[in-house]
Parts: C-alpha cells; sequence; structure tokens
C-alpha cells in the first residue's frame, strides 16, 4: 500500500560534478561512486522543501537506506556535470521510495542517460527502530520545492 | 537466456572487516560502503579459480557492473568482521551475475545476515564495447575453487 | 628554487558542502574526506584560469599529489558550507605547491578555520615520468581568475 | 616533550591488498585512499595489543587525528599487496605520533617503498575534548605485539 505523490511536486533536479578521485583504472566514474550522487540529491531535495536533513538527523530522526538499486547505462567520467532527478516516486507510513535518472549536461552527447536508479528508505530513530512518519515528515514529503528553490545552488 | 551454473563450484565465501572510514554519523557502516565489500569479495572469487583481474584489466578486458541491487537486512558497525558469500548466479555470452550474502561474524548475533544483493556484470574491452565472452573467461567462470583456496587470505 | 607566485592571483577559493558519506561514527567528517575537498577545490581552481584539467589529464599531462599535509582543527560536520581557500604558494620547475585553507560558513561558530594544509604536486606524463612544465601549464599558474570566475558554481 | 616508546616493541607490519575502487583514472592509486591504509593498519596494531578499538569509541575515548602527513613514492596499482609498516614514534600526556612505511610485497619491484608519511592522533572524548590518557591507554600504547600477533589476519 501507500500512495503515488504529484510527480510534478515531487520532482527535483540536482546538478552535481564528478570528482577525480571518483574514477577508477577504466578511466570512468566507478560504480560504487553513484550512491554518494543520490544521497546529495536526496539532501537537497529535502533542503528544496525546506528541510534541513542533518537536523533530523541530530534528533534522531533518519530516512535509513533499505533498498538501493541502480542501473548503468553510459559511463560518466572526471568532471561531467551530471543533473540527478528526484522524484519521490512512492509514500508509506513507514518507509518512501525515491526514483533516480541520472542526465550528462553538455558533451557531444549531452542528455545521455547515464545511470538511473531507486532507493527505498525507512524511517528509523536513533536505535534503528522502525517508525511510522509524523506529521511533520509526511507533510515535508508531499511538498514541492519553494519559489526559491531553483537559485538554490548545492555546491554538493 | 544463459545457464544457471553449479551453485557448489559457483560458491566462494570471503571474510572482510568494516573500516572505521566506512562508518557514518548514525554509527553504522554507510550504505555506498557496501558496494566495495562485493567487489572485494568478486575479486577474491576470481583469484580463488586463477584469476588475477588485474591482469585482465591491464590487456583491456572487464567485467563491468551494470546493474546493481542491495537489501540492508541488519546495519554493520565498525570493525565488524563479515563473511561475503558470493555465488555465480546466471552465465550469459556477453554478461554474468553474482549473487551475494553478507552476514556477520561473531558477536552476540553472530550469523546474522546484514544484507544481500546481486550485481549483473557485462562483459566489456578497454573503449567500454560488450563483447561476447572469450572462451578463456568462460573456463574460469565454470571453475570451482582451487584446492588452496581456503588457505589464501583475501587480506581485502 | 622556484618562485612565489603573486599572492592575490594565486588565491581562489571555492564552495563544497559536506556529503553524508563523508562523516563517521564520531560524528564528524572523516579525516580521510579531506583530500576529495583540496582536489575539488584545486579543479576549480585551474577552471577559473581557463583549464579543464580533464583535458590535460587526457593528454597525459598530470599534476600528481607527491606530498600532503593536512592539519585539523575543529570538526565539520554533515551539511556544513566549507569555503576551501586555495593559494598557489610555489612554483618549481616541474611540482607545485597548493596552500589550503578550510573555513567554515554559517553557522553559530561561522569562519571558524576547520583544517589547512598544503599539497606538493609533481608534473608528471602518462608513464608517471616526471616533467618540466611546459610553457602552456606555466601560463596558466600564473594566471589569475577570469573575470567571470566569480560567478562559476563549482557544483563540487 | 613526551617519549620515544622502544621501537621493536612499537612496530607492527599489517597487510593490505589495493581494491579496486581505490584506484583512479590515471590507473594508480588515487592519493586519497592512503589514509584509510594508515587507518586499518593502527587499528590492527591496537588489536595486536589487546585493544578492540571499536570498544573504546564506544565508551567515548578516540584517538582524534590532529595531523596527517603523506610523501607518494611509487604508485602503487589495483591488487597489490601493501605491508604497512606502523611504528608509535612519540607517546606525548594528550597525543601520539604514529609513522607509516608502505611497501610493496611482491613483483618485480617487491620491497619498493610506496609511500611513507605519519599522524598525530589526540586523545579525545566523545565531545571532542582533549583529555589525557588514562593508564589503561598508556599500558597499551607501550605494549608490543601479542604472542599470537602473527597468526591474526587483519582481514583489514
Amino acid at each position: 500500500m501507500g500512495s503515488t505523490p504529484d510527480p510534478v511536486a515531487a520532482r527535483s533536479v540536482v546538478r552535481v560534478r564528478v570528482r577525480f578521485c571518483e574514477t577508477d583504472l577504466m578511466g570512468i566514474v566507478h560504480h560504487g561512486s553513484y550512491p554518494a550522487y543520490l544521497e546529495v540529491a536526496r539532501v537537497e531535495w529535502l533542503r528544496r522543501r525546506g528541510v534541513a536533513y542533518g537536523e533530523w538527523a541530530s534528533r534522531g530522526l533518519h530516512l535509513a537506506v533499505a533498498e538501493m538499486n541502480l542501473r548503468y547505462r553510459t559511463p560518466a567520467r572526471f568532471d561531467d556535470e551530471l543533473d540527478v532527478e528526484v522524484v519521490l516516486g512512492l509514500l508509506r507510513a513507514a518507509s518512501v521510495r525515491f526514483d533516480y535518472r541520472l542526465v550528462r549536461v553538455g558533451g557531444t552527447d549531452g542528455g545521455a542517460l547515464v545511470a538511473e536508479g531507486w532507493t527505498m528508505l525507512a524511517c528509523v530513530d536513533g536505535a534503528g527502530t522502525l517508525r511510522r512518519m509524523s506529521p511533520e515528515v509526511s507533510v515535508v514529503l508531499e511538498r514541492a520545492e519553494g519559489p526559491a528553490a531553483s537559485w538554490i545552488a548545492p555546491g554538493a
């Protein structure tokens, strides 16, 4: 069960740039570097809806990754800029699913789909125990980006 | 299509120990640290079948991660020893799937399932182009651990 | 031997934001996360002087870290914004030294010095052999930020 | 001030193996991967003297890195085995210095010095406040490896 959020309100696009240390000897971004991109985008998704995730975490309110799926489509390379599209895809009593598409910005194949995936997150307290989401949390997750959101540089 | 390898021959167990830097502010292992555990175990799986993966890579023969799935069951913590069970689950013309189960060694819940998942790997050349597996590669992937395998410390 | 660059031209400030995965179980940024911040800032320092470091690297021209020193002054925490001040401190025939100061942006102790350090970089070719810097490289390293530099979001 | 520990008792050698994800597009180990090797070796150094560092950390007793220096001598590559020699070099009231040498095992240049460096660690409590080392800690730091130490696989 659970509800499917409004896809327009539920969407944000967060830009990241590939770091040198995120590449491997194949000359491309290592597959293990992508969870950080999803995480950066997720944290920024919350910020644009008025929430500093660190403030939640310091109060013992965590959205812990319970499952992660990533499909790698085209290699990303050092210094590429990637637009990470984050969409809240499913909202349940104690968990949420975020869906992601990573698209290259610029370059000869600008707009190429680099990777896509999703993460299922469980709402847990400081001891790791599953908790139903409080109304405070649900309200944030159903919110659209604030009006100034597109101006906020994630710096991520 | 593809064949299902013999589950006994296709299985190895590789022990890793959690590093301090792999934890996060929740006090547990960060979900993004697990791809490295799978990778270490996969490289060791090959070594126990006589292959130094670095030697393959230097000849432009790569098993690139095309898709990854991870389900987190119970948190792992700093200094935990984890047994990563790796099983070659599917063998196709140009790709393979490895399945993983990470189990805690020792502790009060020794044997607890920490995480499980799978990776689909594509056989690609140095330019990233998909290649059918050569007989050399297929033979290795169908091999069981060598007799000395259990004595080899992965040091991973 | 070597020359000391003009300290005004040689300076850039690059903002980064701490990622969740860069923290550890002490609840602060892990000391091993800082080399990435220095690297991001160094790459952006070059970009603001007209150079895409990836383009250099693809031509086999590398500035490889030969020595690194980091002094940790005050912990940084998840989601902190840090201004990384990068100054080219020394320019020699085949190596350069960059000096860094990481300062917290905002917060109750905004402006606090989080860490400082330096990296000595050697100019090497694709085979790792030390090379004297070409005039092309020296000219870039003696350049000041371009006029548009302050508008460029590092997205790092 | 401070004392120089007995160099024989103060020394351990811990073997690590380079992971694929620790390399970069230059085809060698990224300089930012080394702090993890030092950390793994330091934790194992303590274990061989009877201490589980995680147990200290869970009691709010931390040896936090206050300064780090690394000199890179020869590139390490994927799957290399490295012997990390750790020597407690200086013992003070509230801090210690560990010295490191990383040497390649085997290969055509087996025994080659890959990197060397040191870390200054401060003894702090859970709030990050500097604390004099308790006698319990000092005793451990002055201890030699236990008799069984050489049999313990770090698994790191």
